[in-house]
C-alpha cells in the first residue's frame, strides 16, 4: 500500500457525504477514488468532491482493485454482507455502527474479517469526541480512583421518524447503543447485568410500534461498578450529551457544547445559549478523528481502536436491554451471549 | 395560644443544638422553653442559649404544661413513643427524619397525632433548600411541561461509624429517605415501583453489616414519569447534593453550593472550590427555614407542609428499594404498604 | 473590660437595624446596651429587640458610661463629630463609612481617637465578604504571583435619590470608595494616581446635580500595578459585584452571588437566576463578620483590621478621582494629601 | 469574473499557510492558483497543496493575469506597496493587519483600491469569531439597549520575539489594534478619545525596546459609551479574550474557549481546562469564516465587511493610545487624523 489510502464510498446520505467530505478536505493521507450509492442523484455529491469512478452498484466499489479501504455507509441491514464482500476482496472496512442487530450477523462478519486478516472498524464516533476523550483518558489515568459510578446522559432534540422506529431495532439497539459502547469504552471493563425502565411519553405512535421513547438503564460493570444512562428521545433544548464518572478518587463530568460562551442578563434573568443542535453539529469534529484514526491504522498497521468485538458487545448490552425492559427484571449479558451463540 | 410559640427541645445532640440555637437567634414569634437530654453534659448548651428549664428526662419536657410544641431530636427508635406521648400531652410536634424505620410504628403515630389533633411535622429539611426549593416550583409551574425523567445526585463526604450503620436501617433507610421525600415532593406524584441496584464499594466493613455503600435506584412514579438516584457513602470532594428534572417542556437542574464563586486560573489549568463540606454548612438555611414554617404553621393553624404520610411513604421506598436490592428485582411500593399494613 | 462587650448604637435607620439585629441574634460576645436614633418611631425596632435603654439622643448614648462601644450609623455629616465625641469618652467605635468626605475631617476623627487611645473601626464591609476575601488571601498567598491588573466591576441595581445625589459628594465618594478601600485592600499596594472617566448615561437628573452615574477608573498602584474599576448607578440584572486579579502567576476572578444555582433550559434558551438584587441581601453576611471581628478585636485589645488611615486613603483616591474626571488628567493621590493637609 | 475566485498568495509564513490550507480544504468557490515567498524553502507548503504556480516573486503573483484576487501575509512593511501593485493590476486584495502603521501609508492604499475600483478587506479575523459575533449581533440588536461600557479583556499567552518588537510598533500597534478594530466593531461607534496607562512588567527588555507590555486604555465613543481594554501580553494560564458590553437594558459577556467542557473535582479542589492557547487554536474557525467571506463579497460584487477605513481608525487609536501613554494625558482620535492628515 502506497503512502495515500484510496477508498471506495458506499452509501452517500448523510453521514457518507460527511466523511467524504471530510476526507476530499481535511483528512491527510487518504482520498476517495470510488463512490456509489443505489441512488443516481446523490452521485452528484460525489463528483462535485472530485471523485471520478462513482456509480449505482456498491458491489462496484467493494470489488474495485484500485480500493484500498472501504467507508459503509449504507442502511443497517447491508453493513454485513458488504462487509464480507469487501473483505474478501481484501479491503479494510470501516462501517457505520450498528454492525447489525443480530448477535449471529456481527459474529459472521467478524470471522470474514479474521479469516481475510483485514481490519474492520466500527463508526462509534463519540469515542474521537474531545470532551468524552478527556473523560476516558482521566478515568484510564486513574484520577477518579475506583470507578464506582458511571452516568451517561443521552437525549436527542427530536424523535426519528415512525418508518424508521420500524426497522431501527428501537431505543436501545439504535440510539442507546453509541450509550452502551461508551459505558464500555470508558469504565474499560465489560457490563455484566442491565436493567431497563422503559416508558413511552414522548410520541404515542412510538409506544404503536412497540418501541419506548424514554429510558433509564442500570449497568453493573464487571469492575464491580455501576452506572445509569437515561435516554430521551426528545429534548426540546437540543441535543443532550453528557458524562460523569464519579470514584474513589473524585468525580470528572462534562457539560454540553454549544455555539458560543455567551452569558447574558437582563430584567428577566441570566441567558445562555442552548446545545449545538444536533449529532452533526455536535459531533462533527468526531467524524474528521476517527477517520483519521482508521486511515492511519490502516497504513501503519496497527490495530483500529473500534472493532467487531466491540459491536457485538454494544449490541449484546442494547440486547439485553430491549428484553429487561420487557421482561421487567435484571438480564445478564452473557445470557445474551450465550443464547445468540448456542 | 399567644403570639410566640413556646418550645421544648428533647435531645441535644448536633441537630438538637443547631434548632435550639436557631429558635434562640433567628427564628421569630417562638422561644426554649425546656429543653431535655439524658447526658447531663449537653444541658449546658441550653443553658448558655438562656433556657432556663433543663433536664436529663425527655418525658418531663415532653409533659410540661408550659410547652406548646416539641422537637424531638433524640435517637430514632425513641422518636414514636415520644410523638405519641407528647400527642397525648397535647403538644404540636416537630420530629427528625425518619420517624421510624417501620411502617406499623409510623401508623401508630399517625393515629396518635390525629386522635389528639395535634400536628406533626417531619425533619425533611432539603425541602426548605434554596435550590430544591426552585427546582421544585419550576416543576410545579409546569415550566419543564410534563415531567419525564428525575435524576437525584446524593453523596456523602465521608461514611458513618460503623456504629451507626448497625442500627440505622441501612442507606436506604437512613440516607436516600432523604432523597425518596425529595423525589415525590419535586415530582408530585407517588413512587409506585423501585428497583436498587446496590454495591459495597467504599468500606467492606459496611458490606460486613449487611449494608451497601453505593447503590443506583430507579423509580417509577404514578404520573408515569420515572427517575433515578445514584448515592455513595464517601465523594472525596464534599457533599454532593444536585438534582435534574427533565421534561417535555425543557429540563432544569442544580450545582451545589460553593463557599465562595472565585475561578483561578495558573498554568495547571483552571481551579474552582469544592462543595460544601457536609449537611450542617450546605443545608444551614434550610434548617431555620424548616422551623419557621413549623412555627408559623402551628401559630396560624395551617397544616404543615411534611407529615407522618411523607414520613410513611419515603420510609416504604426505602424499603421496597432494601428489598429490591436484597431480591435484584423491582419491586413495589405497594406490596410493601400492604404486606405490612396487613 | 468583661466577656461581653457593651455596645451603644447610634442611628437605627437601616444599616444600623442590621447590626442591631446581628448582634442581638447571631455575635457573640456583645450586646446592645443602648439606642438611639432622632427619630422617635425607630426607636420600636431597638426595643422589640430587647434593648432597654432607648433615646432620641445620640449624645447620650456616646458618652453613656455603661457603654464600652458605640457604632455609628447616623448620616455622613455626624460621622466624625460622634466619633470624637464617643472617642473623648473613652468608647471604642465603629463607624459607617464614609468616615467624611473631606480629608480634614478625616484627620480630626484620627488625631481624637489616637489622643484616646481607642479603637476605630470603619465600615468597609465588603472585606469580610466570602468572594473578596478568598481573592485578598489568594493574591496575598502569591497565588497570582506579582499582581500586574486588577479589575472590580460595581455596579448598583438602581441609582439613589436624587436627594442623596445633593450631599452624597458624587458616584466616586458615596459609590466607587468601597470600590477604592477594595483596590487597596487586596492588592497591598497604595493606590498614587488615578484617571476617571465619568459620564452622565443613566439619569440626567444626576447631571444635574453635577454628578455622573457612569465612570471607568484607572488605578496606578506604588508596586508597579494598574487597576480598573467600572461603576454604573444602574444595572438593571441587579447588583453587579466582582472582582479579578491578574499577575505574573495566574488570575483569580469572583462572579456574582445568585440566590440558587438553578440552570434551566428550554426550547428558547438556558437560563439562570439573577443576581443578589443590592447590598443587603449580596453582603448580609459580611455585615455580620464585620461587627465579629470588631467586637473580638477590641475585646482582645488586637488592632482593628480597618481604620482611620484607610478612610482617609480610600477618601483621598475618591477625591482624586472626582478631580480627574472635572479636569480630565490623571490625579496623583500625594497630590490630594498634600493640598489638604497643607 | 468566473464561478470559481482564483486567487494568489503572497508571504508563506504561519498565517499565510492557514488561509491557504484553509482554502485548499474547507472554502468554497476558491482556489490558489498562485503562490509567492521570498524564502524558498517555505514554497514546498504551496507545492503540497496542489498550487503549480510557485515562486519566489511575490510581484509576480500581483500581476498575474490568471489572478483574480492575493492575499497579502507578507511583512507589515511590504503590505501598502503590495496593495497599491495588486489594485493597479485590478485584483481584489485581502491584507493582513495592520495595514500599515503609519496614517499617511493607509490612505495612500486606500486611494489605490479607489481608483482600481477593487474591493480591499482587512483580516481582522475576530470579527468572524462566534463569541465576538454573537456580542456584535446582541448589542446590534438592541438586547443591552443603549451600550454604556464595553470591555474587552486581551491577554496574550508569551510575549513575542524581542526582535518583532523593534519593528512591530509595539503594543498598541501589533496587539491592542484587534481590540481597538473589535470595540469599534461592536460598539457601531467611533472611538473619539484614548487614554492609555502602560507598565513593563513581563519582560524588562521590552521595555528597553521603547515598548510597554501590559496596559489599561480607557475608550470614549461618539455615541456617549465609554470602554476599557486591558491587555498583557503574557498570562501564564493561555490566551485571554473575553468581551462584555453592559447598557441600559443588560449585559452579554463571553468566556474563553477551553479544548472540552470537563470539570473534574478531588479532594484537593474543582478543575477546569485552560483557554485554547493562542490565536491559531482560538481563532482557527474565525480564519476560514473571513476567507469565505471575503470570497463570497468579491464574487457578488457586495462590499466586503472590514475595510481600509475600519484599518484606518484602529490605527489611529493605536497611535492615540501610544501618544497618550507616553504623554500621560488623554488624547482625540481626530487629533491624530488631523494632524497626520495635514
Amino acid at each position: 500500500m502506497e503512502n495515500t489510502l484510496k477508498i471506495g464510498i458506499v452509501g452517500l446520505g448523510r453521514i457518507g457525504q460527511i466523511h467524504l467530505a471530510n476526507i476530499a478536505t481535511r483528512i491527510k493521507n487518504a482520498e476517495v477514488v470510488a463512490a456509489a450509492d443505489i441512488s443516481e442523484n446523490l452521485l452528484d455529491f460525489a463528483r462535485r468532491h472530485g471523485v471520478e469512478n462513482v456509480s449505482t452498484s456498491p458491489e462496484s466499489v467493494l470489488t474495485n482493485p484500485e480500493v484500498d479501504a472501504v467507508i459503509i455507509c449504507t442502511p443497517t441491514p447491508s453493513h454485513v454482507p458488504y462487509t464480507i464482500l469487501a473483505a474478501q476482496h481484501g479491503k479494510h472496512i470501516f462501517c457505520e455502527k450498528p454492525l447489525d442487530l443480530s448477535i449471529e450477523q456481527i459474529l459472521a462478519a467478524k470471522e470474514a474479517v479474521e479469516l481475510a486478516n483485514v481490519q474492520l472498524m466500527l463508526g462509534f464516533n463519540r469515542r474521537f469526541d474531545a470532551n468524552f476523550l478527556k473523560v476516558k483518558d482521566m478515568v484510564h489515568a486513574g484520577l477518579v480512583g475506583d470507578p464506582h459510578i458511571l452516568k451517561i446522559t443521552s437525549r436527542d432534540p427530536n424523535p426519528p421518524q415512525i418508518e424508521y422506529v420500524k426497522s431501527s431495532g428501537g431505543l436501545f439497539l439504535d440510539m442507546a447503543i453509541h450509550d452502551f459502547d461508551m459505558a464500555r469504552y470508558v469504565m474499560n471493563s465489560e457490563v455484566v447485568e442491565v436493567y431497563a425502565k422503559g416508558k413511552v411519553l414522548v410520541d404515542s405512535r412510538i409506544g404503536d410500534e412497540g418501541d419506548i421513547d424514554t429510558a433509564i438503564t442500570t449497568l453493573t460493570f464487571a469492575n464491580g461498578a455501576i452506572g445509569v444512562i437515561d435516554n430521551s428521545r426528545k429534548a426540546v433544548y437540543g441535543y443532550d450529551q453528557r458524562i460523569e464518572v464519579f470514584g474513589s478518587g473524585g468525580m470528572t463530568q462534562t457539560k454540553n457544547n454549544t455555539p458560543d460562551t455567551h452569558e447574558y442578563y437582563n430584567e428577566k434573568g441570566g441567558h445562555l445559549s442552548l446545545p449545538l443542535n444536533f449529532f452533526l453539529e455536535r459531533y462533527a469534529e468526531s467524524y474528521v478523528n476517527e477517520i483519521n484514526v482508521f486511515v492511519s491504522s490502516v497504513l501503519s498497521g496497527e490495530k483500529v481502536p473500534v472493532d467487531a468485538h466491540d459491536g457485538l458487545m454494544a449490541t449484546a448490552i442494547a440486547i439485553a436491554a430491549k428484553q429487561s425492559c420487557q421482561e421487567e427484571k435484571p438480564i445478564r449479558v452473557e445470557e445474551i451471549l450465550n443464547a445468540l451463540m448456542a
